[in-house]
């Protein structure tokens, strides 16, 4: 590709949102307007991939310089994403047949991704056209994910806020959980997010400190349940402290391998339930010591909210959006910009570069040294590693008591070809 | 009594707590501080009128002023609270003797207790024990309750921030499901408080405004579940705006006046599980519609979260207190300050007052006219009386990424009686 011709570019978010990937639609974005003779158009699938796929592409020309400053301080996907995955090239050429056909069509030369893991392998797909294809593109992957499970960066933008969010209000229930302890509830239990990793959980750890302690059990999906053990300990915390915490990963398994929050719920008809894994654990606690309890489910609420979000996490996603057009701008294809932690006292970090292939489908689990011998907290280390990403706050603006996220306009470019079914 | 004589303060935190109840206990000791020839100590009971019946007392004298400045941002009840409701006079005579057997011995001659409606109901009796039992006692109630169902008063503290928690965590949810409604969830379901009254659940309808528009279905308590038409409603939400969310009060009922979040659940081997609303509802739709969704439990961490607290709420907890004192002083007893409204735009409110036994055992309801025809909204009624309740923010300060929530030091005061059995 001659770098000198002005190309468009693509942008599409992936997977799961978070509380912080509109920052980095805002970091590519902003950038990508800083260079009107190398970049012509910013154009975002309309929900992802499938955007790209159906040519539902979003002019992002369109919309203000104040709308998209304001993306920064947005939480969700601001074009929609999409669960959807390609396939190999074998498996479903059609589809990147599509994608070359949509791409010149709009005379599109860059292709920004924006997700965790799955998405990382589309975008490697993509940025393998040339060779396999014969379409010349830049492909850069943007990381995301609140799962924090993507190697090589330090850390994912999406983790840190949902991190503070759950520390933050781990340390909010507890105290709540300690007044009541005297005569009424006496643990409380979080669910969180996380289904093969335990990085969420692990950051209800960070609630408790040494000038805040709070008894936390920690319930990983690393670490198999051990409902006697588990007993055990909360009866010890609840003797110890008058009441007890738990912070329990919605990807927590048996010994046997099933999860513990699949319990084979049945209603009065016989119908079955769909429960979370708080009330299981509820019920555990309630039958084996007879404890009063409250249990609470994050849900979306964790990732969601841009609220608390971590002025670290809204920092690095900005600037990995950023990154991922610089990068491009400098001739790279198939890498992804990565957050390279300097220093942990006072935090300090900068962008790295990874080759694509060492993301793409490699998940990063938990070190074991990151868990305490017992299974229900963490150690120091992983104290270390976790505090420094939920650094700073960075609140939305408000208006009559409400935080005002944008909505964009998210104006349609015109349509050049024929219908595509997915 | 003699105004002129020093007398101490008993203060009390009753009941579920908030996330300011502690800036009301703020108010009363910075207030009695300011008025030594007249107050001499605040005493505040560990856990409750536990505190007084046991005289397990705290000498808030030992606080540092930082200390108790910093209870104004510490969500939940620095003291301890309980679930304790005094029986009649006439029914437990022994626990009114031993009452002012405490009060005696510690030279009490304030009683302020802070608590909704049960709380209002041992607060009147206190007040009467000079008629009843001889012995002189000004007791004055501090209003706080997360349900705002305490007359009288336009609204209670604690309830705001708990608006606002839920208004906001509900856009946030809502703008992620609408990310992600493309290929995956399409109605995400919120349960929240409020066993008796909606106005908890009234407040996810502040979510949406003329410049968010926002599709949220609302199951109030006051209105019987009627499932057919409410999944009518949600298929034409998903249909019109491709998602949509509920917020779910906790103690909706079918029409047979079941609590519609028991639905006799047991798990595979027979016992007996204690789910939420929520799942109830997410089962209700999948089944219905077969729609993906997602569900979140609040619970403790809708009336914790002190980190996004209402600063009218905040102001108004804090000003209660204060009040609650100077009504003392001013040689009242059996009241209770309110929140008298003035205004909407600007919000303007005053210090009112009220005699305790128009208070005490009488639950304040949404009105009709605050929930639309259909069921499942809040009209513009409600809405101009909720909106500027979650007005303002009011930031607790943060070291290392958490926020700094004080714990007292809780010294006890030494005892001079015998043990009391409860």
């Amino acid at each position: 590709m001659a770098k000198s011709k002005t190309k468009n570019a693509f942008y599409a978010q992936s997977g799961g949102v978070t509380a912080v990937i509109n920052a980095s639609a805002g970091g590519v974005i902003e950038t990508a307007r800083k260079y009107p003779k190398k970049i012509g158009k910013v154009y975002a699938g309309r929900n992802g991939i499938i955007g790209a796929l159906t040519e539902d592409l979003i002019d992002t020309s369109k919309e203000s310089v104040a709308a998209i400053k304001a993306l920064r301080h947005t939480p969700s996907g601001a074009f929609g994403s999409c669960r959807y995955k390609l396939k190999s090239l074998e498996q479903n050429r059609r589809e990147y047949e599509r994608l070359i056909e949509v791409f010149k069509a709009h005379d599109i030369g860059y292709f920004f991704y924006n997700g965790g893991g799955d998405s990382a392998d589309t975008c490697l797909k993509v940025s393998q056209l040339a060779e396999t294809m014969g379409y010349s593109i830049q492909a850069i992957h943007v990381p995301k994910t609140v799962d924090n499970d993507l190697p090589i960066t330090d850390n994912c933008p999406g983790f840190g806020s949902v991190a503070k969010y759950i520390a933050v209000s781990t340390r909010e229930a507890s105290f709540d959980v300690a007044s009541m302890a005297k005569t009424s509830t006496k643990v409380f239990i979080l669910e969180v997010m996380g289904r093969h990793a335990g990085w969420i959980a692990a950051a209800g750890g960070l609630a408790s400190t040494a000038d805040t302690e709070i008894p936390i059990i920690i319930l990983f999906p690393e670490i198999n349940f051990d409902k006697a053990k588990f007993l055990a300990k909360v009866d010890e915390n609840v003797k110890k402290y008058g009441y007890c915490t738990v912070v329990v990963s919605e990807g927590v398994k048996s010994a046997d391998g099933k999860f513990l929050a699949d319990q084979g719920l049945k209603d009065a008809f016989g119908h079955a339930q769909l429960g979370g894994v708080a009330p299981v654990v509820a019920s555990i606690i309630k039958e084996g010591l007879g404890l009063k309890y409250h249990w609470g489910v994050a849900d979306y609420l964790q990732r969601a909210a841009r609220h608390i979000a971590s002025k670290s996490d809204v920092d690095q996603a900005y600037t990995m959006g950023k990154a991922a057009v610089e990068l491009a701008l400098k001739g790279n294809n198939s890498v992804m910009p990565t957050v390279v932690r300097v220093s942990n006292k006072p935090y300090k970090w900068k962008v790295g570069v990874t080759p694509l292939n060492k993301v793409a489908n490699v998940e990063k689990m938990m070190p074991k040294d990151f868990i305490t011998d017992d299974g229900f907290g963490i150690t120091a280390k992983c104290r270390q590693y976790l505090e420094p990403l939920i650094q700073g706050e960075d609140y939305p603006p408000y208006k009559n008591g409400m935080p005002q996220y944008v909505r964009l306009k998210n104006v349609a470019v015109k349509k050049k070809l024929g219908e595509f079914k997915l």
